[in-house]
């Protein structure tokens, strides 16, 4: 009886590991974890950068989102996720007019936790690059000098759009 | 006995309608009610149109999104729900190279019903004005009359962005 117990323990461990194998998530980047399901998440704000030719859509976890709502974003509530999808622009094939999404560069992500993330700035930086989702680690210094010039602002550049309230 | 049932209905009666007034949507443009939580739903794409200077997010219900992700458009599904958000161009503060969302314009939306909607190429066509979200009810051909350049597309302009998969 007492083999049967540790053969089916070793049987559990066995499968536990293949269904976290078949999860498949992208490796960390800059320690922290992929943000599973981002592409779900509902929008903060767009923008259309000229000086490199890209499109971005800024996404936030449901705390960054209430926060952008209301008006609460500096400093912006520990727990608040914010992803910044990023495509090289093209042109909308029906209008001409219209800058729309190419090719897709990387997502990019500030994880807010005033503690845990003291050191730089009270945010975790990660990026994951290309549509296979490769983990950037280069540094999160990489990321902070880029957002300098948003210090005052919790250091995020997006300034949340204008939505009609839910209803 | 009978006098009190009637006195009961039309208790409830008045019940469903305060309950309802308290629930506060927008009126139906042409016809359609107001997609609740609209602004919580996820993003198939966004552009900007240079030709009168507005940003855009293109959100999609559950059953637009599936569609979206895995390129299954033409014709997108019954039950699809498209949402287009628009706002004014302005400059980001603190990056002068990017433009971002400014006054916030209107709220349009497609809703994909091949059956009920034939007369409308499968679509019913809305739009909410504003922030207040005032009904537009000028007639849906002014709607389709600018959307007849995406004929082949379903009558969709928005090609959906690339995404990572889900994971």
């Amino acid at each position: 009886m007492k083999h049967r117990k540790i053969l089916l323990a070793m049987l559990l461990t066995s499968a536990a590991s293949i269904l976290s194998a078949a999860d498949n998530q992208p490796a960390p980047s800059h320690g922290i974890d992929y943000p599973s399901e981002w592409q779900k998440w509902a929008s903060i704000a767009v923008s259309h950068r000229a000086d490199n030719s890209t499109l971005r859509v800024i996404l936030g976890n449901e705390i960054a989102v209430k926060a952008a709502r209301s008006g609460k974003t500096n400093p912006w509530p520990d727990g608040a996720i914010l992803g910044k999808v990023v495509w090289k622009d093209t042109q909308l094939k029906n209008w001409k007019a219209a800058t729309a999404p190419g090719q897709f560069v990387h997502a990019e992500f500030m994880f807010k936790d005033s503690k845990k993330y003291s050191e730089t700035y009270g945010w975790g930086w990660s990026r994951w690059v290309g549509l296979d989702q490769k983990p950037f680690n280069k540094g999160a210094q990489v990321c902070t000098s880029c957002h300098t010039p948003a210090k005052n602002s919790d250091w995020v550049f997006t300034v949340p759009a204008s939505f009609p309230k839910t209803k």
